[in-house]
């Protein structure tokens, strides 16, 4: 029996008749000559029939699924620079409806909600298919740079006793006559897990139940989130920011080459402040300042945080100014952050936290947390929570807990600002917002 | 500023002054010689002192983070080979209560169940902490072996419009006043991946609302699906399954081995048979056959499924036949398999579908699934389920996919069986049942 081999395998197999098996991607039949293009997992490959080799095919439409055997013969005229010729042809299982997208021209036509609503179908394209392939080169590689600068991976539960963040944005869940809660991130279980391993990582879906439908917000997503102890402040989760953020794009440049290319992909520029080892950064009042002054914007001195539009703005000031695609905004005011943030201890106003702005856009929030027991327990006070709710959690500060702080990037909302896709859902696999739970 | 180093990194240092940061394991005071143990992520390092040197310490109990710097010394009588003498310790983050668990004895003496109270502390214990390390391995291990053998990373929604496998054993959550449920597994979509990747795999929580709480089952674990196209039939499977247990378990042997040491976990014996390339198998019907003729068992022949205590002497048989710790039950009778499984085209009443027997207990259930759009349709009926509840599940099959199959292995379960422990609770992070949501 012939054994199959892929696609991209064609060129070592000049001369030889081989057997190659994916999915019916187009036909152009012209008569006499006729084109048939297989895909498979790898890519695409032509091949040249004859009117009585097509006759299997008689009544079989597109994404049928095929096996071809020919002679490969080097064609500069060919997609690949190769095709098949002396082609038989057996069909695996036939599809005899139009798909509901057009898989096989550049793009896909459709508008958006269309998309998502045939997405089973749609992410086969191989543009769509190529999103989230660098998806799943991001996850990759961020687990590789964390588990090399000795992280440990953790799963935490997604079925939780009480509310994370605090606030409406969270999916209620019966759980055998009691209220569970589905995970809005997983800030306390990776604060809890440095006590145990001092660096962890955990890449897993979150729950937000918010009402607003943006373009850059769905219900449920895939976040890569970091914590780590023995730290000094935020500067050091900055510098780790950096090293993750950095090692992903060269990660995606060196395995990825061929998916970002088809997918026109401008990489960002990446540049890295000797000093603090991380992205330029900017303090936040400045930054303000500065989207006042040189921007005339007149909505920025005083606010408590910084519209999109200043966001924008900044990150087209980090371009002209220090040529990078990314920059940190430190020191938020204490009051917009969450009550585990860490002071900055010579103004207590301020926090030792920060955004990260991609291209202008919030991509990573981060920043040191508090790390002592008596700290917490007058957080909780401050902000009018029952410290009884936050037992477990307390616990590990009880019982010693290092300085230490963390970050966390939400998965699709990199690809789709590395991709410059002009909604997150072209980024999500199958996005779920106030109007989809299917697919 | 002195540099941390890590416990482990002691012996590189003889003779030189070091600074160590870490948990204060444990203190030995016997007055004029006192033996101070610390720990950090990499394991435990002694430090000898003098009463005056111990001052700092005064009132501070076990857990308190601590910086210590010290002359390395190597002695043999020390647990590590190595000691620090002439030492300095700084109190970063004092603990000043006893903690509820002894974290610093060779076991912790207490029950499950107060374990799991406080397990944000017992999991700091080094025996435990181990435990999590080899499952973050297994995790490790499972991603390197499928993205070597050319598989794509999924993440797949947990939120879900209908529930995927039937059965009440489902959890619900409002969605902006739609009825939402918690996946049960990623079947449905893995499959439907298959469209597009040919070869997917996903780590990632499943949600089961059981009412039972035995000591095999959790409501939510860590799920490693698996699920490829272009197969032959189940024993394509079967070998996929044996070459990631067997991959897994080689790379803790060369990754983890200091961790299977403290666990003293005999590794299990995993011979693969040359025919098949998988690990021995019976048949259903053969398996009924031996259990009932050999130990006299009187409950299995025209049975529909396989108690535990078959399958404990299954295990038994492939131990002393085969020598095997895993051995596969194939065919199961169709009427007990979900409506996706595909029958043996020559006795439609028998499944192309495995049971993956690990120590005598199921650690992996797989097989091939029905790949024809007009097989789901029929399957549909027969079942009595809606189509139009299926409707993008059934697009997938609709538009070309391939025969294909797959399988899942449970993170806790495999890690409990490799180990050897009791109750899967011993192996799973937070876990959550009837009786437990925190911490």
């Amino acid at each position: 029996m012939q054994q199959r081999i892929l696609t991209s395998e064609l060129a070592a197999h000049v001369g030889q008749r081989v057997q190659l098996k994916g999915w019916l991607h187009k036909l152009r039949a012209h008569g006499e000559v006729n084109f048939l293009v297989l895909r498979d997992r790898k890519g695409l490959a032509q091949a040249v029939m004859s009117p009585q080799e097509l006759e299997p095919l008689h009544g079989i439409l597109a994404e049928s699924i095929i096996e071809i055997s020919g002679l490969v013969v080097a064609e500069s005229q060919a997609p690949s620079g190769y095709e098949l010729h002396e082609v038989e042809v057996t069909v695996i299982n036939a599809v005899t409806e139009p798909t509901p997208l057009e898989l096989n021209k550049k793009h896909i036509k459709s508008s958006l909600p269309t998309f998502l609503t045939h997405a089973v179908i749609g992410h086969r394209h191989v543009y769509h298919r190529a999103v989230l392939k660098v998806s799943a080169g991001v996850m990759q590689a961020f687990r590789a740079i964390l588990t090399e600068q000795d992280f440990t991976e953790v799963q935490t539960p997604k079925l939780v006793g009480s509310a994370t963040e605090g606030g409406a944005e969270v999916y209620a869940v019966e759980h055998f006559g009691q209220m569970a809660y589905l995970a809005q991130s997983p800030q306390f279980y990776k604060q809890i897990m440095v006590g145990i391993f001092e660096r962890v990582f955990e890449v897993g879906p979150v729950f937000r139940a918010e009402k607003h439908a943006t373009t850059r917000h769905t219900n449920e997503y895939v976040s890569l989130d970091v914590e780590f102890g023995f730290i000094e402040n935020h500067f050091t989760v900055m510098e780790m920011v950096t090293k993750v953020v950095g090692g992903i794009l060269r990660h995606l440049q060196a395995c990825y080459a061929d998916e970002l290319g088809l997918l026109e992909v401008v990489m960002p520029s990446a540049v890295v402040d000797e000093q603090t080892r991380a992205f330029p950064y900017i303090n936040f009042r400045e930054a303000q300042q500065l989207v006042t002054e040189r921007y005339g914007v007149t909505d920025a001195i005083g606010a408590p945080d910084l519209t999109p539009e200043h966001e924008r703005l900044l990150g087209q000031w980090a371009k002209e100014t220090y040529g990078s695609d990314f920059l940190f905004v430190v020191g938020y005011p204490m009051v917009k952050r969450p009550f585990y943030t860490h002071p900055n201890p010579s103004d207590p106003t301020v926090s030792n936290s920060f955004d990260l702005l991609f291209r202008g856009t919030e991509l990573i929030t981060g920043g040191q947390r508090l790390h002592q027991y008596v700290d917490y327990l007058a957080a909780a006070e401050r902000f009018g929570y029952d410290p009884e709710k936050f037992t477990s959690y307390f616990e590990a500060f009880k019982y010693g807990m290092p300085p230490h702080g963390g970050f966390a990037i939400g998965l699709e909302r990199f690809v789709m600002q590395l991709i410059q896709l002009d909604n997150i859902r072209w980024a999500s696999l199958f996005p779920r917002d106030i109007h989809r739970l299917t697919p």
